[in-house]
């Protein structure tokens, strides 16, 4: 099997230093004219979806047209050169341009030009990226769990869906319902008689351009229809935004959390690819590569960019090898602008918005929302909290209120663990929950296993099981806490594990430890647990149930 | 052994809820000329200490003295029909009234009284307890953990001593610092030589009363040491506390605070006590006994009261069988008041100083701050953290800061969770850590031991973890995930565990389980991961390491 493209070049370390940071260095020295090739096909399939889509999330966001016509641009470049993803293509984006639009209504309300507020909210967004690639911060957006996503997305969604109602039947409601069915036929209708899922895939782009066309022109017969009209194409434009501290303030937690579903996004994409396509990703790079993007972006006047799911997986299929591949794609953009503004003026706004609906209508996973809710309580409940709290607070509100609420169902469930006598197996060595399975138990010892790390938010809820247990088996002189599901124990744990022996003690009960994993057993050796402990360790039960269970007293003498 | 006195008495479904609510019913029945005398002995001692002691602690919250012998009279009784601890002593405390002073400060300062104000958070403070009660709540205390009760135990000590300089030193700095020097002399030195640590208990306790009897002499003899002076004994002047609803959002998480700071003390005392002695207690309704206990406090015109370390465990020492010793306690109380007022008030102000200088400089443990630092660095931090900014941001905060940077911790160590690489010790069925053991590996299987409940915290991690794995052994086509430590998966993860296998699908590895936890196999059915795996679903790692081991590839066979 070939090396993977962006496998590092043997090389001394300070050149292996460079190429972490610019991983450019790793796979331009091997560029081929057949991967130029592989890099311009791809860029012109990803151009012809981007232009529309660029334009439509510009509209979601509250901004003019051209500004995701501008954020397609130079940071495509930017990514092209720091970016760890050989197949991510970034530009603006469906859930972070209406977290846009939620976060500029009131400064925008407020008296400050749109535009404007978008750059300062790029430029602040990628900044703090910039500076969580550095500290490698990026683990911050693991916790945006999936039900959390998905409840965030299918709401902004259906905000997003409801917010274009207006403009798609502004004019005539005829017009916009015709241009709504032509297009969601074009997108998915015909791609289902496809064989070849590229084939699929490919037609379910470039046909709805097709309707777009055939819309403009009927409209343009037709003077009713608004259009998008005039197209700046200002792109030597390009100045540092005005960011003072009022205005980073108010803008901080939006751009935060725009920042990290963005990046979540970007690099789930990325990570999938790179795991298929044997590649390796570097996610602390990423945040460096969409920070600086976003910089771009708030430099030439856009909004915020991240990669995206569709452009990304059609950047791939269509073949593309490097992240040059997105480099041209900004060219065609450049081009498309200059030379065919006029062209693009011609479309109906109520077009764009019947494609904003039907991207937002896939954005919406019905059968996920169920699949939650049928795993679990706790799943479904974060789910159905952070839907209802994006529509009725507003999209940044909603992923906050997700994230809060799921990491305390995290705490609660870590806060009760199972705590479960155990016995053996008959015939083997392997120690099951004597509730659910036939297993030999002896009176003098009771075997628990402890299904969690030990740690200050379950000591007492550990301490009030082992109680009932204990009290249940009176005759118990030993106690063998079986430590295999316990990967950590802290100050609180230690602690508590000290004085449950002293208050054991006097009730003549020695604890045993068993199985206990390395990491842990050297918690438990600087905590002072082991010298305080009256019982042994044990390598495994099986160990302390042979050692214990001999006779001792002389009632078991015949 | 006799059955505990608390024990559960026989009877019928209705009674037995009876008795879970009002736990006096399970004693009472039960009670003894015996039992009447052990009581009797232990609330003199208890009361000899608690008189000075609550006026002190009044004065910590910025009330006048009396306030504090208010609140150690009716909640005494309530605490007694509703409490499920024997020995547990109710009354104010230092913790909580440093909290108190920092909680009215801001209030005083606009004019409201101190007494209606420290009213209102007793009972607002008493009603949140009896509401967590009612709804099972009390687990919430849990997040306090080890260092941060510590951090915020010796920042408060520090505050509360620091507010104790001008009062000591205000009339005479001789007077004061031989105050000082007594009183310690009296509570601990001459403890010291004592042999019977109940003989050196009870010294403790009643060498210190001695001495500020002679210095209550001293002072009425020369003229110039300010004392309480007139106590007014206004037992009888009950009523309902004014709390409308600003005063209400005010003291919320004032309120809050105090009321599981103050829990958390009861609970841990009772429950060490509890577990000594072989009764039970029942934390919900120490909630609802404690809720009821502020209430009463707000009633009679006094500050929140809480458990007490030194004062229940005097209690016990002194024999206290029942609750009732709480009832005399409080009789002794009010006859001193009544009686002893004009003794009482004699008492300098300097005096009571010193008596909480050194109930504070107690509170600071520099062992535990130094073992909790040597133990590791997240606990040392949290405990630090909240002593920084106990001492700089006040009480409240402190405990807040300290909760959640604790919480946050312990999140961020759940989200890098071990993930590592096992083998078999030669010669047995154990499976270890490779880095660590000598141990035997096959090159077509990777058998990997997952450290941690997988969440969506931590997929990406394990995810990352995997791939580096695998990257080291390019031979591998059977990867066996050994859950032993896996105590959870949640949608995240399960939904993960399905992607990675469609991944390695295309990479020609499969995906077997081993020791998979009955709870953990039921969610692994319900998220679909049974379903979707390739592998085979293993009792142990060793069946899996024996099944999958066999040759099979024509290489293996010579």
């Amino acid at each position: 099997m070939d090396a993977p493209v962006n496998a590092p070049t043997p090389s001394p370390d300070h050149r292996m230093l460079l190429q972490r940071w610019l991983p450019m260095l790793r796979w331009l020295p091997r560029y081929t004219l057949k991967t130029l090739l592989a890099d311009l096909g791809a860029s012109v399939i990803v151009a012809i979806l981007l232009i529309p889509q660029s334009m439509a999330y510009a509209l979601i966001a509250g901004l003019p047209p051209q500004a995701g016509l501008y954020a397609s641009t130079l940071p495509l470049l930017v990514y092209a050169v720091l970016g760890s993803s050989m197949t991510q293509s970034v530009g603006p984006m469906a859930l972070t341009s209406l977290m846009t639009a939620s976060a500029l209504a009131p400064l925008v309300a407020g008296g400050i030009p749109p535009l404007a507020a978008a750059a300062a909210l790029a430029l602040l967004s990628g900044m703090l990226l910039l500076g969580f690639g550095v500290l490698r911060l990026g683990f911050l957006t693991y916790f945006l769990s999936q039900p959390v996503v998905s409840g965030f997305t299918s709401g902004t969604a259906l905000l997003i869906a409801a917010g274009q109602l207006q403009p798609l039947l502004a004019d005539s409601t005829a017009f916009g319902l015709c241009a709504l069915a032509l297009l969601a036929l074009a997108g998915e209708g015909v791609s289902r008689w496809l064989r070849s899922p590229t084939q699929a895939l490919l037609a379910g782009r470039i046909l709805p351009l097709l309707v777009l066309i055939a819309l403009a022109l009927w409209a343009a017969q037709h003077g009713h229809i608004a259009t998008l009209g005039h197209l700046p194409a200002d792109f030597a434009n390009w100045h540092w935004p005005a960011l003072d501290a009022g205005l980073a303030r108010t803008l901080f937690v939006p751009a935060l959390l725009i920042g990290l579903v963005g990046f979540l996004q970007s690099i789930t994409i990325a990570q999938t690819l790179a795991l298929q396509r044997r590649e390796t990703i570097n996610p602390d790079q990423e945040l460096v590569a969409l920070g600086a993007s976003n910089v771009a972006a708030a430099c030439v006047g856009g909004l915020p960019v991240s990669g995206g799911f569709s452009r990304t997986a059609v950047n791939a299929q269509a073949g593309a090898r490097t992240p040059l591949a997105g480099v041209f794609t900004a060219g065609w953009i450049v081009l498309a602008t200059l030379w065919l503004g006029d062209w693009l003026a011609l479309l109906p706004k109520a077009a764009l918005a019947a494609t904003i609906i039907i991207a937002a209508a896939r954005l919406i996973d019905w059968r996920m929302l169920l699949s939650t809710w049928r795993f679990g309580r706790r799943d479904g409940i974060a789910l159905l909290a952070t839907l209802l709290a994006t529509v009725t607070l507003g999209a940044v509100e909603g992923v906050a209120v997700g994230v809060v609420l799921s990491l305390a169902l995290f705490i609660y469930r870590t806060s009760r663990p199972q705590v479960v006598e155990v016995g053996r197996l008959p015939g083997t060595e392997h120690f099951r929950n004597v509730a659910r399975y036939a297993v030999e138990t002896q009176t003098e010892i009771v075997l628990v296993r402890i299904d969690e790390q030990l740690y200050f938010g379950n000591t007492r809820h550990v301490e009030c099981a082992l109680s009932d247990l204990l009290a249940r088996h009176a005759g118990a002189h030993e106690l063998v806490l079986v430590l295999s599901a316990v990967n950590d124990v802290d100050y609180s744990g230690a602690d508590w594990l000290i004085r449950l022996q002293q208050t054991l003690r006097e009730r003549h009960i020695r604890i045993h430890l068993a199985e206990v994993k390395a990491l842990v057993r050297e918690q438990l050796e600087r905590g002072g647990v082991l010298a305080a402990l009256d019982g042994e360790l044990f390598l495994s039960a099986n160990d302390a149930y042979n050692a214990l269970g001999q006779p001792q007293a002389p009632d078991y003498v015949i």
